[in-house]
């Protein structure tokens, strides 16, 4: 018996079916068709026992999908054991990109979806900022803030001039196929592409552990480079819309590096105040207390971006300033809570912009030159390793501890490029050798995390770099290194040299007067600061290995 | 001076300013105007100092500032005290959504953006539902999930048919107004008037603490009772878009009631599985651990939702298959984050539907119909009242521990409606009457959540209802209870009855041999199960109050 199924309305469905002899008694709703011997029956569709309607969930179902694909691909290499120690988890992961990508192309025989610049920077940029803002170990990196910006500031805007002038010379070498693109095109593409990645260089020097002030070296400074390579971006980008640029502009822009940076500072200031206020009247809601967190630091990123000002400097102080409050605020499981989901939601955004960089790679829009893109790869590479020996040789004469030679090595080498580049290339107006420079980013990208980030682990072994002390600092250490700052202030404040020691002082006891009293409820004021540490320790120890949620 | 902005392009900002007299030496980019005297500079717009593009973060930001609303409304009741002890919070977000609601109205003199269907059921209705599946008592729902779906399914059923046939009753008196309402119309109306609403049940029932019996009676009815309210409505849906009804399409009707039930179950159970294997393999990974809870529950509700299934049924299983795995397979600290996560989201969804439910009321599409709305508000009462009357005499006759007459009233009291009737009445297709059902929807809803959901607290307490122990169980009892559940089961072996104990055991002796084995790491497993609970005994101790995240 054949039956056929025929769609005769948006919810009617016919079922057809031959059956010979007539059959007697047939219920009304049944017709038979006496010529062909056919019987057939009008089903509404939403009767049928199976039907899909994918349209209805496609959205919230492809992103789960896409997650799913990354937490699975990230639990398979740390299953795998072997494979994380030799490749890093970046590799891997661009290499489940690429392999995804070519299934896709295969199948669909068009490009992938790519990770829009907007879906980058609102959603998964982000977590991972905030993450890296809230584990920031305060006390190392304001001991270094001096170096970091000075390499952040001082060394990208070496790097993207130097690439961009440079790459601008080549242009003119190669006038026959890369005639047209003009200086400011090349210090736009220097601008995206000296923007060391925050991501790649920390899923890198996170399975190194390297010695403490080496990696804040380089992880503050690919966290402040940004602000400063995207302002520089954005500044070229206007720039190229003018008709002309003049003296005046450049000193404009100039400011405007400046605002944005600041700018970004007290957005972030401003909203991390406000949620160790709130956090301290979350004593009777506590189930939402790790939810200011995530509220305030994303809000203050908005606002950032809304008011065109560094969203990256805003999320990081907006971390900074309230994670002290917030943990002396909230109980202990909100605090492992906190943690915990901004370790998995960076983890797992991390992870997504891996995958998609390997998914966005394979494309249609691509196009090959090989002097602008050797010279580009070569170039990144000069310029960094000068821009890192220069600013050092100058930094060293004022630093106590000198960064020795083999930690400039590192810093140079561990400049990865990531998806901070990749976005930016895409949001250039459309110019004849656009797809140029996507290809040539996609390349410097490839290339530092699959070269630089496979090699650095066995140079660092090589080089035999310092690495970093296991054990956690004890009471007595913690005292005496309390005693010594103030010991330092003091003597600070005798000779009258206001330095580093003697501000620290004076922001301690301006803490712990006023906003410590403003900001912390007032049954867990009373704890003095000396009983605060050995409580911190003695949890630590407590929980014994647990101790940092571990990727 | 005067000082004119003119916006010249898209990027270009024209500075206007009168001079006079002409000053000298001017540079090259001002333009000076001998008629009037008028000094004008071009500036590039991204060289402005500040300006805002509210439109690149419009979506992220607007969202985040409803929850960051909701969050801090939840807040404040907490923090005011006194209040929250005589007002359920449900009503307090009621109440800021519709102040929310007149002031947007009031501002932009157009009603404020509504709920959609769409954003509640993928988006907030998850959450709670999967919270609420996570935290079920297992052993209490399963002792009493006959007497539940008894509830959940006749019940449901017996108001459904009654709330609209009696609705047609009316219409059919009040021909002049209500003439042009049909039966199925009526019946539709009556299949989503009768959804009591798991989210606002919860609220109220949560700050109560009646005894677990009658906790779970309730809860666990609005629990499922969705699945059969949302499959008849959509069953009258496309009988309404059917030409006519026949017999035929009533029992497939039927059968499709029990396919979508039993579809989500085991959709559900599937996904659950995965789950539970998946987090097995985690050890390495502690990070993402908890991610894959929540992505597993909701695709299993996404599955479903996209198969025309139970999406409610789904995640409740998929939560209840997996919970006892995942938890012996991650660590105390990914426990603890899935907990307070899940609480978290779910009350975050709660505060949003109820806030929304306030500014969706301020509507310009009420319409009013006295007859209609009052009887309506009656029936629901009375078709409530005798069908728990009715059903829970023949279910005594069953049951060892009858349901007592006082906890009868409270679970028919306690049918409150809330934000599922809601989005439902807004998913009918346009007819003239639409109007009159969502004001009749909103008013209902707003009078179960204020009047009975206020009263229902005096009344436990006037009518003395039987309070939850508040101890958790020792040692000894736990010991005790398994051993007598074990004896049950034998002595039900061997009188040849197989009743409860028997399968119960059944499937204990199946989840120790196999389930358990495939499921749960190897180093987890040799735990025998009393050392399990006492462990787990202990560690809620050390915990203390802390117990459970609170609200």
């Amino acid at each position: 018996m054949k039956i056929h199924f025929l769609n005769i309305g948006p919810h009617l469905v016919r079922m057809h079916f031959v059956c010979l002899p007539q059959p007697r008694n047939l219920p009304p709703m049944l017709g038979f068709n006496s010529s062909d011997g056919s019987l057939s029956v009008d089903l509404p569709m939403a009767l049928r026992v199976f039907s899909v309607d994918y349209h209805h969930v496609q959205a919230p179902f492809e992103i789960v999908l896409w997650i799913m694909l990354a937490s699975l691909a990230k639990l398979g290499f740390h299953w795998s054991g072997r494979v994380p120690a030799v490749v890093p988890e970046s590799c891997l992961l661009i290499m489940v990109g690429l392999l995804v990508g070519g299934v896709i192309y295969g199948v669909r025989h068009s490009a992938p979806p790519t990770l829009s610049a907007d879906a980058f920077f609102l959603f998964l940029l982000p977590p991972i900022v905030l993450d890296a803002g809230y584990f920031l170990p305060g006390r190392l990196f304001f001991e270094n803030l001096g170096t970091i910006l000075w390499y952040a500031v001082l060394g990208t805007l070496w790097n993207v001039l130097g690439i961009g002038l440079s790459l601008y010379g080549v242009c003119l070498l190669a006038q026959s196929s890369l005639g047209d693109v003009s200086l400011l095109h090349c210090l736009l593409f220097g601008s995206l592409i000296a923007a060391v990645d925050p991501v790649a260089v920390l899923s890198v020097f996170q399975e190194m552990h390297v010695n403490e002030q080496l990696h804040i070296l380089v992880f503050g400074e690919s966290l402040l480079n940004d602000a400063v390579t995207v302002v520089l971006y954005k500044l070229f980008e206007s720039f190229l819309r003018l008709p002309s640029v003049s003296g005046v502009d450049v000193l404009l822009g100039g400011c405007r590096v400046v605002v944005v940076g600041l700018g970004g500072l007290f957005v972030g200031l401003f909203f991390g105040l406000v949620a160790a206020l709130t956090s301290r009247f979350t004593s009777r809601a506590q189930v939402i207390a790790p939810l200011f967190v995530f509220l305030y630091s994303y809000l203050s990123y908005l606002t950032s971006e809304m008011l065109h000002l560094s969203g990256i400097m805003a999320i990081v102080t907006c971390a900074v300033t309230m994670k002290q409050y917030v943990e002396a605020n909230v109980s202990e499981r909100s605090k492992t809570s906190i943690q915990y989901f901004l370790k998995m939601w960076s983890s797992v955004s991390e992870t997504l912009i891996f995958i998609f960089l390997g998914v966005s790679t394979i494309q249609d829009v691509h196009m090959w030159s090989w002097p602008f893109v050797c010279s580009t790869l070569l170039l990144c590479l000069v310029w960094r390793a000068t821009g890192v020996l220069l600013l050092t040789a100058v930094v060293n004469k004022l630093r106590r501890n000198a960064v020795t030679f083999r930690d400039q090595f590192i810093i140079a080498y561990g400049g990865l490029r990531g998806a901070i580049c990749f976005s930016l290339v895409f949001l250039i107006d459309d110019f004849p050798k656009k797809r140029l420079f996507i290809t040539t980013t996609i390349v410097v990208i490839l290339f530092t995390v699959f070269v630089q980030g496979m090699t650095i682990k066995p140079l660092v072994e090589l080089l035999d770099v310092k690495r970093k002390k296991r054990a956690l600092p004890t009471v007595s250490e913690e005292i005496h290194s309390r005693l010594i700052d103030h010991l330092l202030a003091g003597i600070e404040d005798v000779v009258g040299y206001w330095g580093q020691h003697y501000w620290k002082d004076k922001f301690e006891q301006f803490n712990r007067k006023y906003l410590r009293r403003f900001l912390i409820r007032e049954d867990h004021q009373a704890r003095s600061s000396i009983l605060r540490v050995y409580q911190e320790l003695e949890r630590r120890e407590q929980r014994g290995d647990e101790e940092a949620p571990r990727v």
